[in-house]
């Protein structure tokens, strides 16, 4: 078989090396945020650039044993003690385009407004409008808008456009979610831009890929999701959850055919 | 159906709280690696508490696509474009007693030796010799020593050992390990403390739970699959991997039997 | 890389073959149920075997939504359309020793008893006391007796003995059982074998390893497991499950320590 | 928390049904395979609906350890020793449109072809040869067509097509699939029709929705995973597996910088 090829890790019997720079070197120096934005980005994050990562990874750590991914991993964790990997893979799973996926498309959604404002030199309010009418159109919800919990206001967005901001750091990404948010208000809808949105306008500045929009959101995540399975561990016997249910389907077959 | 309890998270429309801290105030002034301390332990650590766990995260952050989990995967990636969590997931599935489960298999085995030094009043070197003594006449491998690529010295621990003493946090954790290596050398087997040796060893200092050394390794590596997978989807086609195969069952059956 | 070995598939441009049986002749001549006893067992089985096979499959398949395994895997599809790969994997990770397991935890305690009568020349029954009378002591739940619903007959162990019995095949596995079911009336607790306790028997006695009494579980509930994440998309919203929860921990913190 | 709805099993202390089949009945006189085909269609099929499925699932049962699906769940068997579960979920997590999922996606171009003939009033021969051309026009793969191993021919096809024909079960999908194959000759193109091509046609035509195309083959593999990983265990050691790996990134940094 040929060698998979990667341009990520160098390892041998003496050293680890994450895109050239020796974890031996890091593990002291260096955070863990530092090491997750070295992974995705190919380098290492200014200070600025760090802490707003980290105020993203920290602001989706956990939301509670409700979200699908805390619940899933909790109910894995109720039939099977055998694997906290299982528990927390399970957990993983949950996340998709509709749970801590709204980043990532958010994130694409930025990237083609911002193209757009570009290419047709129209201002980005202009690409924004024309964003949220196209939506609306197709009667689809914008990604990185309206929270099931935080109705009004999402109150993580403004600590991080206001750190974005304070950094210097806030561009393109940043300008076209705000010019979204104005958008929306002229056509009469009230609808805050929640932290997928507020993050992905971020990441959009701080140059990460659509991608790493679901992945940053598995990476904090995971924080919560490991400490929600070692709580259930802890605290719960296994098979306590019981989900009631109705049946709504067919009467019973008097004799089934044979 | 019961509310499921949680000492975790207290979500509502209007704040979140990790063990009582506010995210908001956590996203702007503390890192990720304090929030997976807090979560973890109730409370947040002191800078040295941090560094240690941060090190501890980056020298598991990613060993290369050839261990299990980025493996496993790879291969989902290969097969399955349609969901990135479902590729982190599998490599997260791969993490076991085997792969990464060494902390805690060794957070344990420290446990019970500092334990039973104190019970019978006995130096924790003559506890760790018992250890020794006890796992090789069952001729079980001891957890935390030796491994696949660094076969003779494993640099990671020498850093984590001298960052945790230089603290001042260094306390019967590793200096239980550090009797086992004597104990080792003592019975003429050289195979040094490797990473999960020396997380296990300042973790117990630290005050976490066995299962916290399999839960960090999770969630330190979740950064490396995480990078490696979005490296497949970019760099490599579906599919492209073929593992080879022989065969050695059965010859064919002429006539299957009917 | 050395070639993976394998007993089971051979497979190149003209054939594929399983346990030396081509595909092209099970396919149209034998059941599904055939090719899941020939890949476990690396022979085919007697219609009798078969039968005894297809009920357990049957009797495994679906207990409803309520079920930690189907409730997972819902949750999965809750939080994530993109793959149905995704929610079905949540669901079997829910499988494990306190959910599915009982099967395989209970084949290997037959296993036990079956042996220690003959090593130590006791009746079957004499075994089987001994045995309900150990987990007794240690205060252990035995496998393979009592149901969360169905609390005073599961009524799948009546059909399932009985066919074994009908067609010749039950064997000290069934008889072992049921003097545990002896035993624990004896005892005084009537607690009825559930269908992992007759499962387990009729598979010791139709020579599957323990190991086997978990596979099966996983095989028969993919089935309903499958059914039910279709069902979640077809009538339901993605993110519509709201579980309940209250948090029971630390005050707020109100000045969190900078 | 409102019930969860589900139409699919109605069980209580006293009786579990699927879509009103009482499963005591079920289990002594059908088949695991009907109870799949019940379970997803909501009754039970005729001799010759089951016969096809029989053939449909043991065709996907197992293509052996180098397809991804196998390949994973085997690396995670080598992490991970605590749990079958996670190590045959995680083959599952390799299913998805490129391994496993062509069925499905054929199934809706089979869908679309068919009601373009009957819009249109076109022959279905017509259809098939437009939808030929707009698959090559935009550079696509035609799912259903072409295998890596079998290159010419997959030898399942004309198995399955000749049951379908031989019960009076073939239809439009099976008329579809046949003028796909003659329009691709026409177009000079040699690529046969594969299992997940044929499978779709006659899924089509026994009346299941496209999702079953990927269900069906997760039923199917779960049956030959399992076996694999119950192979893994008993013949292989933990973490025996090492993919060869090429690093082709940036060289070391000389100096990290601080």
């Amino acid at each position: 078989m040929d060698p998979w090829r990667t341009a990520i890790v160098q390892a041998d019997h003496e050293s680890i090396r994450l895109h050239g720079h020796d974890v031996l070197e890091l593990m002291p120096h260096r955070t863990f945020t530092d090491t997750i934005f070295l992974l995705h980005r190919g380098r290492l994050p200014s200070r600025d650039e760090r802490a707003l990562l980290d105020a993203i990874l920290t602001g989706l750590a956990d939301h509670g044993p409700g979200a699908p991914s805390c619940a899933a991993a909790r109910l894995v964790a109720s039939g099977n003690r055998q694997s906290l990997s299982a528990a927390v893979a399970a957990g993983v799973l949950a996340i998709g385009d509709e749970h801590g996926g709204a980043g990532s498309l958010c994130m694409e959604m930025i990237a083609r407004g911002v193209s757009r404002a570009r290419a047709e030199s129209i201002s980005v309010l202009e690409a924004a409008r024309q964003t949220v009418s196209a939506y609306r159109a197709d009667g689809r919800r914008l990604p990185g808008l309206g929270h099931r919990v935080h109705h009004t206001v999402d109150p993580r967005t403004a600590v991080l456009f206001g750190m974005a901001r304070a950094a210097g750091l806030a561009a393109e990404g940043v300008e076209f979610m705000e010019a979204v948010d104005m958008a929306m208000k002229e056509a009469g809808k009230i609808i805050p831009i929640n932290i997928d949105g507020a993050l992905a306008a971020i990441l959009v500045d701080l140059g990460f890929p659509p991608a790493f929009g679901k992945l940053v959101f598995i990476i904090g995540r995971v924080a919560g999701i490991s400490a929600e399975v070692a709580e259930e561990y802890d605290r719960e016997k296994p098979m306590r959850i019981r989900i009631p249910v109705e049946y709504d389907g067919l009467p019973p077959v008097v004799r089934p055919g044979e």
